[in-house]
């Protein structure tokens, strides 16, 4: 007799690689209806799926891809994918999201996620095509370079369109923050997704799709494109972006006192404006690349000659790139960080992680913990940027000090010992993105109680509300009216955890979640880069599925993934003590505009202790009430959280 | 330096009866973005300004009226307004809504609320015309009746389109139950606001303006009122209410079972459509009436000669007043009921309170814990019409066992003893309302938990996803979709209290109380009757105030007012046991359609505490966390409950 509402469905693809079977299932309306896509629908798999207690590279670990309703639609920022598994890095839950090209020629070949488990005996990659999935042998292809690769598998299997996910040299060698990538340059970076790939002996997944997403209502995406483009060269914050890309952030950032310098200890460098996104297109630019779909532009191609010779295939670096090899190893050595850009992206792994680390190393350098004979002769002092580009060379390799390096600074610093922990700039292992959390405590809340550790597309960290923060006066160009349809309308000092803030954040979190689920670029519609409102994703959703939704289903959606993530993290063990930041946090800024500032170590605690209450989670286990999860209607995860080692 | 989103403000009138001042307040536009109207206004002042465990008939009470942005806009529902104060019935959070004309009134003479202190000496009424107010004697008007007292005034006053707001006999004497009425037929008759004003000898509010709102948008709101008026008539819901008032609920809600027969013993009465809306329409009316800006027009005008003469000028009974005065007594006389009905209206009583309390003392009469001497000779059996208008007329004077009657069936209860508690239909001492909680298991719950006791407005009592409780077939009309913008797309079984009954109450409730606050009528737009959706409501606000708001914000103002009426209960010493149900509720119902079915009591229990957790009250103490409300914006609230008798 139950009549529901009218649904919307995809289909998921199954592969066992120890086995060589797949299969497709195609889960009912009410799956999507509650789980959206891509973040929420790989933590819905981890945590039915992955028996806890896992090693995060052995075959048992579980390894998920997927894509949401609006992935590869017409709207700009539709380019993306969630990838997730069992961190390596963190040893809990791990996600990271690329844009590029792959995600939409999966839902055109016919698949909203894939599921991948077990491991093949030999290097192997996947061959999807119009609902056909092959598996094809890859070992001619292990330790190649990713353009080659890429490249080899197109002429193989002749057809240029192909797109190509990958894991580089790091993968293989499983180091601990290798990243995937597409198209050579779009990387999901975060949480050593990679060298769960590598694991695996999954070299690559080649994806070709000639099908047509159906939309119940296609003309109102196509209207949001439309208007999208002819406005976005307008706007205040998506004009530079396609004009400078993310490196926009340098200068203002610098100035604001939140640029990572000399391994967080600082919060500006002199000579910054040689890493902008200024002097970038001034002297390096020599082209703009998109994702699908989008007009902005704002992926970089540079070259440059000597001292180091910088391949334009790889891309340009993004802000986060360079704040975590330029600055926050001391370097302002353009040449330098765009070598150690392109290496990275050459090799696989995560910049961010691995500038962090080398910052880590540098430290411990300085102070002793680490000597010429560690390092192999290289003088790894901050603003050596030779030094950092050869180090990157050592980690892909595991080489030298590079092996060690290659766990990520929370391992290595554990190794290296000496007192060197507090100078391993991490949460829950990960090392910290480059956002000063001094300047920006929801982004220092964000840090600490986000499931994968520091991570910059977790952390609401655009807490743009925090305008008292902003000597810079960039958030004067920001609606004051984003927040509005929370009930929210004025501003939160940036240098408080109070009350007020920590309830901004609460809202907020699930917002950022979103752009994960739906799998949309936050540079089109988060509150400080809008161009997007939240009520146009709501129209774009709509327009996909057909669903009459509300910013309040998008809340609980978002926080479903939150809460999931967590559950995960709870049946690995993980204790509250894990949301916490690193001592450093509570010492004074030692330069920038922000010089002597520090978080409020009590105001922190409070503030963390309200979130906790606010989210239900126990104070004690750190676990989600199993009544938040029944509101949420996912209590099934409750039950998940008490499984043993046994599964 | 803060810059805030554009406000919305209004005028609040404090009125010290004691001291014959008045003061005129302008709240700062963050107080109405907070609470927007009606019930959270009076929340606010009741938990702000009341010292708690005062005497709720003393002139430390206070007494406000409170309208929304929306009241006396061109938007059909509007027409409503919030009375509040401690309630004499409950002894805890008191709040009753009316329709008619007097809220618009206030709002054209200049008012959005007022709050009225003390006690004047002598009986008094307030003129209010156009921003001025005056303080009038009103001894000649004590004692008499509405009709005779609204003439008065007019005529005195010199203007006949003056909206008279007032208590009849009964709240001059102090009847636990006495209403307030405006217009002569529309009542705020719940939880004993009458006896309020009665003690505070205020008579009447007189009110008269001819100020204009200005709306942000008006054409909005016009807009919509047009599409209403032109479209109402062919809606399923709304055509019937047209015809046949709320009576139209007589016979399907007697078919279903669910009429309260007998005092809660049965479901369905023979006879019953003696009783109905239909039976109404082809014998007794003589007209129907409206409140402000509705064409609906679902109040009835009936006269009726013999052997009871009906006094056209108090209106038709609603279907709360058939089920409390008619079946619950047992009675399926009209006549009988057209003249309780208009008793009731004359004298000030609710008809809710008096009906079931009657029902009360007619089981005591059964019993034999109630005999001829004590009735004074009245034969007060089940069924016995004239018995039933008798006692009303006894109750409003406070004569014979009328005196005790008067103090609602709990208090009678206690006073009779002899296990006559059992039949004492009522939750926190507020009396049942004409919906058979054993048929729909989140009425009980909503009956449990309201914060003024059994409250059809408090209830969330159209969980119209219950379809399964209806054969009738009633609910096929209803469109499936309404509860969609939640993301809960299914039905969910009418007799169960699990998960998802819990979860989708939870949810409900809000928008149940966000209708006492925007003051607006029901039945334009509960899901149950929807013609308005709650994005047409959205609508209104946002023309109305100009803000940006969401289903999202929507919920949380909703839930202020659950949760600040909360707080209010636990400062005034309710524990959590008083969030229950009478023993009846667990015992099987003995006739009509649901025959046999009582509520599971250990589904009841597990479903409540779900609930409690879901809302963060705690188990032990019933108090709301300091989290939730941190949460909501309200953490005052929490400070709140820590005063104590001192204040």
């Amino acid at each position: 007799m139950s009549k529901s509402v009218p649904g919307y469905t995809g289909r998921i693809l199954r592969v066992d690689l120890s086995h060589q079977t797949i299969s497709i299932e195609t889960p009912d309306p009410d799956f999507y209806r509650t789980y959206w896509g891509g973040r929420n629908i790989a933590a819905y798999y981890l945590l039915k799926e992955l028996a806890p207690g896992v090693d995060p590279l052995s075959p048992e670990n579980i390894l998920v891809f997927a894509t949401s309703m609006l992935t590869g639609s017409p709207v700009p920022g539709s380019s993306r994918y969630s990838v997730a598994a069992k961190s390596p890095l963190t040893g809990l839950y791990g996600e990271s999201e690329a844009g590029g090209w792959w995600g939409p020629e999966l839902r055109w070949a016919g698949f909203d996620a894939i599921i991948v488990k077990g491991k093949a005996e030999k290097p192997t990659y996947l061959w999807i095509h119009d609902g056909e999935v092959e598996f094809k042998d890859a070992t001619g292809l292990w330790g190649k370079e990713p353009a080659v690769v890429q490249d080899s598998i197109r002429k193989k299997l002749g057809d240029e369109r192909i797109r190509v996910l990958q894991i580089g040299i790091a993968g293989e060698n499983l180091v601990k923050y290798a990243g995937i990538c597409n198209e050579l340059k779009h990387y999901s970076g975060r949480t050593g997704l990679g060298a769960v790939m590598g694991s695996k002996n999954l070299k690559a997944i080649a994806v070709r799709g000639t099908g047509k997403i159906t939309y119940h209502n296609e003309q109102v995406l196509k209207d949001k494109a439309k208007w999208f483009a002819e406005n976005f060269m307008k706007h205040p914050g998506l004009n530079p972006h396609h004009e400078l890309g993310t490196a926009k952030g340098v200068n203002p950032i610098n100035a604001m006192g939140l640029l990572p310098t000399c391994n967080f200890r600082e919060g500006a460098i002199e000579g910054a404006y040689n890493l902008s996104g200024e002097n970038i297109r001034d002297t390096k630019l020599v082209g703009r690349k998109s994702c699908y779909a989008c007009p902005v532009r704002c992926k970089r191609v540079v070259a440059d000659d000597a001292p180091f010779k910088v391949d334009p295939a790889y891309g340009g670096p993004e802000y986060e790139t360079i704040g975590a090899l330029g600055s926050n190893c001391g370097v302002t050595d353009l040449n330098a960080v765009l070598k150690g850009n392109e290496l990275c992206n050459k090799y696989g792994l995560d910049t961010i992680s691995t500038g962090v680390t080398i910052a880590f190393a540098m430290e411990c350098f300085e102070k002793g913990l680490l000597t010429l004979e560690d390092t192999g002769g290289i003088e790894l002092r901050f603003g050596n940027g030779p030094a950092m580009v050869e180090m990157i060379n050592k980690i892909a390799h595991r080489e030298g000090l590079g092996d060690l390096l290659a766990e990520g600074c929370l391992a290595a610093a554990r190794k290296i010992g000496g007192g060197s922990e507090a100078f391993a700039m991490q949460v829950k292992g990960m090392e910290f993105p480059s956002h000063e959390p001094r300047g920006k405590w929801g982004v220092a809340l964000g840090y600490a109680v986000s499931p994968t550790g520091a991570d910059h597309l977790q952390a609401a960290h655009d807490t743009w509300f925090e305008v008292e923060a902003d000597p810079y006066g960039r958030f004067e160009l920001m609606n004051i009216r984003e927040m509005e349809p929370y009930g929210i309308t004025k501003p939160i000092p940036a240098q408080s955890l109070g009350e007020e803030k920590v309830r901004l954040f609460r809202y907020l979190q699930p917002l950022w979640s979103i752009y994960n689920i739906l799998n949309m670029c936050i540079f089109v519609g988060t509150p400080e880069w809008r161009m997007f409102t939240v009520e146009d994703l709501l129209d774009c959703v709509s327009a996909a599925t057909g669903w009459r939704t509300s910013l309040l289903e998008l809340t609980n959606v978002g926080e479903r993934g939150i809460q999931l993530a967590r559950c995960f993290n709870i049946r690995e063990g993980m204790k509250p003590e894990a949301d916490c930041l690193p001592e450093r946090m509570f010492e004074p800024l030692e330069g920038g505009a922000l010089k002597g500032v520090a978080i409020d170590r009590d105001e922190f605690e409070a503030g963390k202790k309200l979130y906790y209450e606010m989210m239900d989670w126990d104070l004690i286990t750190g676990a989600p009430s199993r009544a938040r999860l029944a509101e949420l209607g996912i209590s099934w995860a409750f039950e998940m959280m008490k499984e043993d080692q046994d599964g």
